[in-house]
């Protein structure tokens, strides 16, 4: 996968040479350029930016430097122009394997107070990363990125490593454990210790749906619940009934169930 | 503001040297340490990380290590443990605003698996950045960082700046032009040229309520419209009739007005 990122910025790029990315960068998996707007500007100071028509606080990045960096870099990358706006979709993990399967991506990360809104016929799409605001579109790339990079195969060092991760099948992750068994009087669940794979597998399973029904009631509510996912939600209540009911008072699924 | 990062890639936060950030460090406002959890490990071959208990793929961030990178950090700094991982509340503008308030933040990346559950004890709350999957923490904590420190005085040039911004006052910015008034044959609207800044805050309005309810209906029902909205959405939708009828088709709340 080729990537190429249009910023004000680009030495915050050095991000994809450290952490688990650099590793597939060096194995020419992977290609991030970040190309510096401000060379393309036409301006003998090299100014990018200019105030707004109109009047208002702040600077608006101006047409000329950043369509002519857009241009310059389709020239080698063939890949979508995506803005990264607060006007876009929002990210998330569907969104990522959209473009894990694009083989080039343009990014263009605006700063200041926004872009000259001419700059929109050049882009492509605009992804916006959530509901809050940034100094500049770099803070939002950063993590789209390595969202979108992550799911491209042969970059993880293990493919498998991806599949259990929360999101990837609706639910968030059950609790983890390593060494030591015991550390300082807090100790590991006994059934992870046990070697009963099925036990395992059908008490994380459990925890799985505890932990999305407990923090992200939105996610829950969207899972098909199996037959099986059913039993061990209904084992469960019975085993905690004192727990079930303090629950059934809020309107609780699997406690109606009993 | 103090902010500690606990990491096992502290070169990634040489981010905040860059950009608008960077200044505010210059100026004492914003102090960002990057800690390395590594450090910390008791381990002679300096480990951080070890198989999970009852199998599966990847590596899970043991107690040890991390727990002890955190008490060291907070002696100094005094500030909540904030983990950056995906059962914690999704990060937006109103997290961002109440983490502004903070003197002091210590923020903990996860990597690899996940991390040992036992850590949990040592945390205060859980952030998630969105619903996608990162390769660690570190990607989560550069944009809200970001948007944390953006919010606090003194830090961006012109306190002014952050008022217009998107999501300030829940709708997507309005567009934004710069010089040239005419770029290529594409032209500056004449409204914003006019100098009748009256005409031009009704117009930004409008933008502003026609786009958030085109590109983010969520948001837009959530806004309680003004008299003067309902008034230039009526004007915009009488004035485009034609448009006004496709709308209509589809449940369009200012059509249904007129």
């Amino acid at each position: 996968m080729r990537i190429d990122i249009l910023t004000l910025f680009p030495e915050v790029f050095d991000f994809f040479n450290h952490s688990i990315l650099g590793k597939a960068k060096e194995k020419n998996l992977l290609e991030i350029n970040a190309v510096n707007i401000r060379d393309y500007s036409l301006n003998k100071h090299k100014k990018v930016d200019d105030y707004p028509y109109g009047g208002g606080a702040g600077m608006v990045m101006a047409p000329q430097p950043t369509i002519d960096a857009i241009k310059a870099v389709k020239k080698n990358n063939p890949g979508k122009v995506i803005f990264l706006g607060p006007r876009g979709k929002t990210f998330n993990q569907e969104e990522g394997k959209r473009l894990a399967k694009e083989e080039n991506l343009i990014f263009l990360c605006g700063h200041y107070e926004g872009i000259d809104e001419r700059i929109y016929n050049y882009i492509d799409e605009e992804i916006s990363l959530g509901d809050f605001v940034l100094t500049g579109g770099e803070s939002a790339a950063i993590p789209i990125i390595d969202a979108i990079v992550r799911l491209v195969p042969g970059i993880l060092k293990n493919e498998e490593s991806y599949k259990d991760d929360s999101f990837y099948n609706g639910l968030l992750e059950y609790p983890q454990y390593t060494r030591p068994i015991d550390y300082e009087g807090d100790k590991v669940p006994d059934v992870l210790i046990s070697g009963h794979h099925e036990n395992i597998r059908k008490w994380r399973r459990l925890q799985s749906l505890l932990i999305t029904k407990e923090r992200r009631k939105d996610l829950f509510d969207e899972v098909e619940l199996t037959k099986e996912d059913k039993k061990l939600l209904k084992e469960h209540y019975s085993v905690h009934k004192a727990q079930c009911i303090v629950h059934s008072e809020k309107e609780d699924f699997s406690c109606d169930e009993n």
